[in-house]
């Protein structure tokens, strides 16, 4: 593999910068041996054209035809070496394991996609025909058919160097959709977007895609001009509330606004309830400890607070799960200002007068160190921002509640959330089902009797929730629906079948399931 | 009916401020006899709260007894007296029939929303059941519904005091999604909005609907604190570019960002092709002519660009369509503002060297004079901005262009449209196909000979577009999608069949379609 760090522009690689940027070896922070370049305002804007340029013959392309480009993405994707695995590892410090799974969550990703398109839903389709007779006035023909909105920017994670990156969940989505990309190359894992890329190139040219369709930049700062040129209309976002707030304002301060989809920051709350608690604390304790350090807590959906009512059992729980979270191993993280970031978070819990650090070594050296603390509940009830924002890392926060009205009042304190989770019984459920609309009104997906970190990629995944969790609630960034983001509705009045796109054609030549007259069906019109 | 023009709060009446609005008689500039009490910075707040404290009885109410509401209120406004409809037409200077019509529009409108509740399709239901066995890891039991976002405050149009106003699209639509409602009452006829926020409040407590399911306020600059008002979830406008932007950025400013789907402003092109210009120029001189003036052109759809290639016909189709509009009438606007509004419009087109007044009398007095203008293709192939934001009112402009790679550049100049209309014949179709792609690009509605001024309230009408159409062209503010704006998707994870919502019970107890497993399905799990 050879690893020549240009941007990827209309199909062709461009260096015509000077300012070159170096990726690093996680574990070791060694400087790895390649040279990126850093794409020139003119390369970031070159990239926005090549996408709108390439968007009219993309978006008219049969939705077949792009997922046979998906699926050849998938391909590509699960063709690539242990060369390439060992790359992922050496950028990124995950384990090989961990790689081999995230790439077939990558490639299966793509492959979900590519039946969406050949499943058909995602044209919304809708056929109110002609009431020529109505009174007081007829009704003309009209169909409804959504189609994608134009070139759209992505802005790849570290913590996913595929599944949420070059080839990740919101480039899949916005293919699926019609629109070309341009995807900005993560820094923390320049080696791995470059293999992943060509790998969509690859793809790109077997299927007979028009060049453009995806795009990369390296570099930092590259990131403002792509959401500011005018040839994109959307945007997905994987990162710190900070910089999907930043690219937030800056799409909403353009001469024409547009949607940004970012996903930012949750704490994921876990509520213990009593009756659990009782007859499995100790269970729960060990899977919680696991889930909390798992991929050393470099997760968005990573559980950041645990919430219990004051008890004997609870109390048993706390030092059950101290003891626990004492005995986790030190692990490297993605990249040197994760860890910077870690040591950051874990310094503002310490020096908060109502926080207590419960379990954990005092944070230093090269690795991340789990930690327990536990907060006051006054900290949810006045609304302090300390505990709202996640520390991405493995540490949690526990906090006691008084009673099951102090529960509740603590959880409306919460601000939105990827997840939210109740270890439960079917007794507690009984005594506590008024809790799910409080959750429901605070996150996108609740969660019994599991732990938050895994995310299924399927049609009923949401991967998403209200603010700061994502900035818009109505999207989700894992899962089908994903695709709903970069789409749009258009109308057709009075068209002439032959100008009509399949999906709205009388015979209904896509077979899909219409809305028709206000039934959903299959039938011809 | 007795007006007493105090705010709506929770179910009360409230006048706590000093400071009084009043409502004119738009045909003769008096004012009318009643004292509206602009709601005070605390109003705004109750306002706000009592939606808040309403939307979690409201939104887990079955939508059955929401679609009661719903009919309930559109029951309510068929029942309004011809008292209702003079005073209506007093503020407005609207024609009686065209009142009448517009409140079987209304109505029309919440009863479309009650059977979309009834169908189900809005809960956009999801199902993927757990697959135990699966390898290398089980797959447990995910469900996905929607639900609304929480309280909406909705901005009114002055142009449809009823269908885009208090209990127009954008209230049907929230109250539909499980949102309750602060509208903003519109300063141009306050009087009508006290009569149908009278009607809603009759039908939420005959249904019995929580307290402060609508709210609604008065007065100028409230529209800022209630949009700012951290209960807000979400905004729904239909009005100006400069106001609605506004809005936009107000929104995007707060703590938490929340959506706004503003629509603002629109000029709707209409192409004439040559095929059509020959066989029936003279008859579409006079149907567009017609479009322009209807309604005095107060129509977010009022076609304020004609298109055409150069030619006799052309040239013939000009001079007709200047007779024809030589020859209307002056029409009375909403009100004094708009009038204003207009005439600083039509000054902007006089004085801009690049267009020509083609037809009608000089703008003075107290009504409006239907003009027609012919602008140099320039405007649109350099970006000129005056083509770009409409003139509110009876008049049009014409613009032509030298062939068909012309007319395409000048469709690629435009900005976002609600409407674009071809007016051809079979063989402009075939001649012309290449321009659908374009058109489906800058609008949301594509006409084919008819004109656009005609928004009918369907499941497939798309009343929204590209910026600044609209603020989001993935919302429509017109037809059954428009609830779509309103609902966020919500997953449940290994949930059991109790604590779910009824639409995603295993037996299916709404009979709904739902994607069970990847197929669309009425069947239980």
């Amino acid at each position: 593999m050879n690893i020549c760090g240009k941007n990827y522009v209309a199909g062709r690689r461009s260096a015509e910068g000077r300012t070159i940027i170096h990726s690093y070896d996680a574990s070791t922070g060694e400087r790895l041996p390649y040279d990126f370049f850093q794409a020139t305002p003119d390369e970031v804007d070159a990239a926005a054209v090549a996408a709108a340029a390439a968007y009219p013959r993309y978006r008219a392309l049969p939705a077949g035809r792009r997922a046979e480009f998906l699926d050849a993405v998938a391909d590509e994707l699960d063709a690539l070496d242990a060369e390439f695995v060992a790359l992922v590892v050496r950028e990124t410090a995950l384990p090989t394991a961990r790689i081999q799974g995230e790439r077939g969550r990558t490639s299966g990703q793509m492959r979900l996609f590519a039946n969406v398109l050949r499943r058909g839903d995602f044209y919304g389709a809708r056929i109110d025909t002609a009431l020529p007779e109505r009174q007081p006035l007829p009704r003309v023909d009209l169909r409804q058919v959504r189609l994608g909105v134009g070139p759209v920017a992505v802005f790849g994670a570290s913590n996913f160097p595929l599944a949420f990156s070059t080839a990740g969940g919101d480039t899949a989505a916005a293919l699926a959709a019609g629109c070309p990309v341009v995807f900005k190359a993560h820094s923390g894992h320049m080696a791995t977007a470059e293999y992943v890329a060509d790998a969509i190139i690859r793809a790109a040219e077997k299927t007979g895609m028009p060049v453009g369709v995806f795009n990369m930049i390296y570099g930092a700062g590259v990131g403002e001009a792509l959401v500011k040129h005018p040839a994109i209309q959307a945007v997905g976002f994987t990162g710190s509330l900070r910089g999907g707030r930043a690219l937030c304002d800056m799409a909403a301060a353009r001469a024409q606004p547009i949607p940004v989809f970012a996903e930012m920051s949750s704490i994921n709350p876990v509520l213990v309830l009593p009756e659990a608690l009782k007859q499995r604390g100790e269970q729960v304790a060990g899977e919680l400890a696991g889930s909390v350090v798992m991929g050393c807590g470099q997760f968005c959906t990573n559980p950041g607070l645990v919430i219990g009512i004051r008890s004997a059992p609870f109390s048993q729980f706390l030092d059950s799960l101290s003891a626990r979270m004492a005995d986790q191993v030190p692990q490297t993280m993605l990249n040197a200002g994760t860890l910077k970031s870690y040591a950051k978070g874990l310094a503002a819990l310490h020096a908060h007068p109502g926080v207590k650090h419960l379990a954990g070594q005092n944070q230093e050296g090269s690795q991340a160190r789990p930690q327990l603390f536990q907060a006051d509940v006054s900290l949810l009830l006045n609304g302090d921002e300390l505990l709202q924002e996640e520390v991405f890392g493995p540490t949690t926060v526990v906090i006691e509640v008084a009673d099951k009205a102090e529960l509740i009042e603590a959880l409306h304190g919460l601000h939105g959330q990827l997840t939210a989770t109740l270890i439960a019984e079917p007794a507690d459920l009984a005594a506590f089902a008024d809790l799910v609309p409080v959750l429901e009104q605070k996150a996108g997906r609740l969660l019994l009797n599991g732990y938050p970190t895994g995310v299924e990629v399927c049609d009923a995944m949401v991967h998403g929730g209200p603010y700061p969790a994502t900035s818009d609630a109505r999207g989700t960034s894992v899962g089908s629906l994903a695709i709903d983001r970069f789409l749009r509705p258009v109308c057709y009045q009075n068209y002439p079948d032959a100008l009509l796109p399949d999906a709205l054609k009388n015979a209904n030549p896509l077979g899909i399931v219409r809305l028709l007259n206000g039934s959903s069906s299959r039938e011809p019109v």
